[in-house]
């Protein structure tokens, strides 16, 4: 059974990054999904790290993971940061499989979700 | 039948404000929504601004608006920029309803949608 790891940037406003955590918990509410932990991390300014967020993961027994980029633009952070960060976790943990998804922004489901958030 | 107008920050690089562009393309081409159409405004560094995208959509006959701000955070943007935008709008513009929508951040939809894209 993977885990998920949402990935958000980060904000130096704590609300910004309890507002993602909330969001987390949401999802880990949900019925039905798959996923045995649904945790966050963040590109900076907060904590976890993406490699901390990994790595806690992993100690609580996840060899599989989705790693979900939080993220509206495919800008740097989503091209080359993200993947740079789990490239360094997975280098270190090689029984660990990470699988690095399309950013929210890019996300198939996401027309979908706007109509129905507006309408 | 309503016209919706998805709001984003907007970025110095162009490819994300074209992100958002296709994004509402995207979204214009879902099958069964009620929209008479979508359209894009940007809240800064990008055009439309959020005054000239509601004007353009009630040039094209809209009395009814739905503002749905593509922001993930509840920050100052949309707790206050976006709603004094608007309000500029609608005071020139008394006959013409907008209805602003949580930002997609708080969006009931979200943690679905998150699953059904890391899934």
């Amino acid at each position: 059974m993977p885990s998920l790891l949402i990935i958000a940037h980060g904000s130096r406003r704590a609300a910004s990054n309890d507002e993602v955590r909330a969001l987390a918990d949401a999802v880990r509410a949900q019925p039905g999904h798959d996923y045995a932990h649904v945790e966050t991390a963040f590109l900076e300014l907060a904590e976890p790290s993406i490699p901390q967020g990994l790595a806690a993961l992993a100690q609580n027994g996840a060899t599989e993971i989705v790693a979900f980029p939080y993220f509206l633009a495919a800008g740097t952070h989503v091209a080359q940061d993200i993947p740079e960060a789990i490239a360094a976790f997975t280098a270190a943990h090689p029984g660990v499989a990470v699988r690095l998804t399309p950013h929210l922004g890019a996300a198939a489901a996401l027309p979908r979700a706007i109509l129905s958030v507006a309408g």
